[in-house]
């Protein structure tokens, strides 16, 4: 069964390759995935899934970090002129870009697998030594590309789709394909949780490539995010003319600097790891103006979610407060979060299991942390409930640059390993499971 | 004769508020008068004016706070499909947009005027209470506009041209008609003083029209600038990854606000007022990225040149510890810069008198000031080489928007006031003063 | 009758010096004048005087900066052993040290004068090289100093209380003799004022001995004196182990060094100068413990009255927040505090008239201040209600050390000279006026 | 053997008690151990033991945090009126409060015993509950108190060394007891080490009583120790008045401040717990003066040595440039150190296999730390020349109040289990030991 099943994905290697380097060349950053994500929905459809699309599957208010309307629009557009499919175009509209699959074979547990689809904001690189550029799959799309293998993610999302559609008979049980918008920034999960997308989910799986990993290299119950929170801040002051009345103003920069030093200030916590980031700070109107407003740009993480809630707790005293002392008001508005989240160890030993069975696998030596991923969200709801997830990294290190670099890229033979990894995981855990509820939490 | 001038004046009326609206449609802001100064060049030019443009009027190391190369070739693109004059464009290139013309008429002193032509970096209004929106002669450049007057400044010095031009055998001296770029921010003049433009100039005059002022009101003597320094402070450290690495980066937004506060705390001095403001601050790259740049956009004043200083050599102080606490570098850009000047009693007087002898003046209530003017620059180097300088203030209200903003606009009636009232004081001068060198310092 | 005037002071030089060094010896700070003040009373008294002291001339709640209770009480019983008056000790106790001596001679105006009796809290110099240690008379009082010439002036009131006694039945009126604690720090004017003291009173004149002057020197309308409020802000917050729990506590040094540098970044007032200072910070317990309290030693200054109030409520505002910041309390307490006042020039100039009719008077050139004088709320209340007022200052210099410093001495000659003065004046407007009561503004 | 021990040592429970209650009740702190330092060679002398004391045990220049001359010398002074034993007080005359003792039975391995004698600076509680006070033996020292137990270390170490000194024949090797000063503020350790007091140990022994766990619960090789660095910094600025002449000081308390904020503000570190605090600050002359001075009373932490080192480097680039911001000096004095150091598990295992063959321990269940021992620069030294260290904490608890509090006391029953303890393991080392050199770490 193992073997005839890596000889489908192998047939698949090509298509695989293709789907990635047009999601690449169509890079389309956070909330703005409408081309990919319809062609995703296309693709789904044209398989057999049950797709759900857009407000169906995630929930508007739960949405974190969304472009203006002028932005959303634009990229609409461009996704209509770029051949977006153009029967799933509308119910994406405005940012709506997640996707959902469904294919039910019998009853049986249900096995939830998450991609995201999303690139980043960055202007990739066009030099001769970078891969996309030489081949000429590089991002056409200004200032979006994917420099995280998201358009991996999304490819091999098709190839799973592909080869477990091929395979339906073989188990029992229902599959739910959750490609999700806007995993940069920790802002898409939230929004497909809350619409309940993973509340039948009784065992979930979500992977990442890795760059800087050798190729095959795995860890099968990564853990180490750190919970986070991505805020803004937009305090708002008054003008006045700095040389006639500086006395007028209200003057919103003193009060952000205020704010900036005293949030790294924010003391240590004796219970673990905290951090605090103020990435960007925009304000001021001209020279001779005192400023009226500024904008920090702001991230707390915390290793646990009470520590990063402590963070939140006091950087929004320490802006308040800044805010206050120059009579100027602070908005502070919710942009991105991730839940701290453990990978089940169960579920990881055994993923771990079935890829050592297979060729072309080895274990990634343990490391520490640092970033986050608003996957947890989905593995929160799930082990809440009950079921259990792992979060799976896949090593496809080509030397390229790191991640989030405008030189990213990774090792295309990947696709096929995740492909083959996470149906074999899939099948196992359908044909494996008794039939039972998912109340009677079957898989422990 | 004063008569007989104020008819000539008269006469010119509609010229002069078509000349006016054009370059108020055209409104090109500092260092970018491509179009303005190259028509201007040409009027002169056509009336019989000696005309040196470009390099010839300005040194190119004393200018301040000139936009990149991207920006100079558009706008002088712009100034090419705007009808600008072929004959000066090329030699305006890259910012050169000053323009000087000389009238000599037999042996005497020569008298200096000064007029600006720069517009502003501000969306002008589109609503229909603007009469320039109404009107149609709404700038159509944008994110340009004439919201400081400056347009009917280069109008009217076209008009005090012809009409001294007409007079010319009427008085025995040299006339200097000085059309200076990128007064706001206090930019352009020190090029042209570096160049020598003044150098020769016995007599200097300087007028601004105030928006604020009844029509026909005057303040012949106007002395209440501050001196003042405006510069760019660009600290540069180096990013990391703020929740993996947050050791690892230099954090030049941590510099700046560390720079900014201590700025605003730079003491009050015991010989008189001080201003600073950091009017904008534009930091960072991304949310989790510790920030690697940051740009603070500053100004001081001092109610003397010392006192200006003062805070110049404070604030670089503050800014080159701020840096190195952080191991950052700092960069600290001149962008303009103008020094106190008082205007000469005497002169103040002469002109007063020559007003109130004429219809349609009367003088202004003193009032206390607080902005700047780069025209010091010009008065400053008159008065050490033993000239007399001053600056005429008079009012043009028409119940519009105040400088600097959106709506402003002034009673075009003032532009024909204005031309009566500098021609008649440079004939005065020019009739009255014995056949005298520059060095005997004639005019005491 | 000036000369024969001017016989009686001479006469009395010795006493004058004998009275100052007395004081100088036993120099008493700010509130503890007990020793002093009762051998005020007592001489006062012993002339014939109609004596009022403590509670009589002075309003409790508004006695600003009072040291603790155990620091009065030492101070007192130290004035018992030091030859205090004992008549007059129990009335004083407590820091109500005012001395009020008043002598009426028929109907007319009334006169008020105003003599300081404190020392500072300054170690006084021990070097041979400072007269008061080579002679003798240097404080016996530990950390206390007469540094700024109060101890002169207690003198020379007592000198112009002896003549004015004599002279008494050539002038019809009532002279008041006002001996006030507590002027250093601008804490002691304030309660006798709103105690009444100066309601009466229809020419109130003022005097300050200078070591920065040459002797003789006079200037006898000052007025250059910047409104001035002192206040110490005690923040609290809570002590936690900086080690082991550094996130519990309330940090009120995070609170306080967030206040001290937007404290010095209050902007500057478009209508004056404006000051600020933060002159002491004591905070903290211990090396290893989150700092639980912090005080702020703070004054603030005003070209104006409204000036200096901006200041403080700026600074209220950023204490507050700062406070808010860290979960803190902030306390802010009044430790002292005087208005803008003025001297009359008419009264001034009658002063200068009359010194420069006597011998060993000249006029100080003009100076620019920056320095504050409780004095002004007695010149505030006499002017609100008609009345005139005047400060003179009197050179007296000798080479010795500044004022507020360990070697601060001054020429003793002085003292005649001063009391010349006042008595002159004194007599002047007793024997000038009409017999007029205060509602009629009798001395315009 | 091990019986016929436990009954030498109970035989000296009474003995022990009035040792501790002696020390306790002339509780001296840190480098003032005088009396305390005496009396311990005095009766290690008395013993047989060959003692060393002062210069002989410590190096100068590694001493840290030694109080001035005066204190020094006021607490000798005070140490002679005490019964301080005369023969040795000479010699640990200005703060060399050491003393060693060695006991060398025959060839044989080297066991170091190390023992701290200091007070902390703590008023005493005189409270009725307190027992110190109720029963007479709190301490007559104003403000010094014996609130960590020291007092019993330096009681239970003098019960060591006479069972030591009973058993000598039993044992074949060198026993050295170590009493050291000044553990408090980590200062005194590291001149012992500095001057070879450790360099020939095989396996050091500390102990250290813990009031806070039950008495008898054992932790036999104790390793949550942070790193640390204790130092002031002192910034000098220069005054100027604050109202006349704000421009011409040199601000020592905005550099202060600005250094306080950037010290709380020095990034958190991916590998691992950083600390660091600010505990005091005190700054400045007076109200009206521009602060010339200012001290900051800071330590740091590290979860490893690095990490503190990390730490002191980061603080001193703050501290250099916020004075350098203001044209200020910084001076920063070392004041105390420790390294991390890992207690040896297989010493440690040994020493609770011995522990819990003796009746009365058992084990404390692990606990999380924060704190710091300079001890740590003893176990340091000998690990490194190849010996091994362990640290061991014993339950006291008897409900008093915590570790540096006023009421802090122990149950003095510890005193008899601690000598059990090191006694047990100092025979059980010197009786099974080859008889091997040091160089050959003949524990392992």
């Amino acid at each position: 069964m193992l073997d005839s099943m890596c000889d489908l994905v192998d047939a698949l290697a090509s298509k695989l390759v293709t789907y990635r380097r047009d999601f690449h060349r169509y890079a389309e950053s956070g909330w703005l995935e409408f081309r990919t994500a319809s062609l995703v929905a296309r693709r789904l459809a044209d398989l057999g899934f049950d797709v759900h699309v857009g407000r169906d599957v995630m929930c508007d208010t739960a949405r974190m970090g969304v472009p203006d309307q002028a932005t959303l629009d634009a990229a609409w557009e461009r996704a209509v002129t770029q051949s977006g499919d153009s029967a799933y175009l509308e119910a994406l509209k405005g940012g709506f870009t997640g996707v959902v699959g469904v294919l039910k074979s019998g009853d049986g547990p249900t096995v939830g697998l998450r991609f995201d689809m999303d690139a980043l904001n960055i202007q990739e690189s066009i030099a001769e030594t970078h891969r996309p550029a030489r081949e000429g799959f590089a991002s056409v799309n200004d200032g979006m590309a994917h420099a995280c293998g998201h358009d991996g993610h999304a490819a091999l999302g098709l190839g799973v789709a592909e080869v477990l559609m091929a395979l339906r008979d073989a188990f029992r049980g229902t599959v739910k394909l959750i490609f999700q918008p806007a995993e940069e920034g920790v802002r898409g999960a939230k929004s497909m949780v809350e619409a309940g997308v993973v509340d039948d989910v009784d065992v979930l799986l979500g992977l990442h490539l890795y760059g800087r990993w050798n190729p095959g290299e795995i860890e099968c119950a990564r853990s180490n995010f750190l919970a986070t929170s991505k805020f803004d801040a937009l305090i708002k002051g008054e003008p006045a003319h700095a040389g006639g009345d500086p006395q007028a103003g209200k003057n919103a920069l003193l009060a952000a600097t205020t704010a900036v030093l005293n949030l790294y200030a924010i003391p240590r916590h004796r219970e673990g790891a905290t951090r605090i980031n103020v990435g960007k700070l925009i304000a001021g109107e001209g020279r001779n103006v005192i400023c009226p407003e500024a904008r920090l740009v702001i991230e707390t993480r915390g290793a646990t979610t009470e520590l990063n809630d402590y963070m939140v707790e006091r950087a929004t005293r320490v802006l308040t407060s800044a805010a206050a002392m120059y009579d100027c008001t602070v908005d502070i508005i919710a942009m991105g979060s991730a839940p701290l989240a453990e990978s089940d160890k169960t579920l990881g030993e055994r993923v771990e299991a079935i890829a050592l069975s297979m060729e072309g696998f080895s274990l990634h030596p343990p490391e520490s942390g640092g970033g986050s991923e608003d996957y947890t969200y989905m593995m929160c709801r799930v082990q809440e409930r009950g079921g259990m997830a792992t979060h799976i990294g896949l090593g496809a290190g080509i030397g390229a640059g790191g991640h989030h670099t405008a030189t990213f890229d990774f090792d295309e033979r990947a696709l096929v390993s995740a492909v083959k990894l996470l149906v074999a995981v899939t099948v196992d855990v359908l044909q494996n499971a008794p039939s039972v509820s998912h109340e009677s939490q079957a898989l422990v």
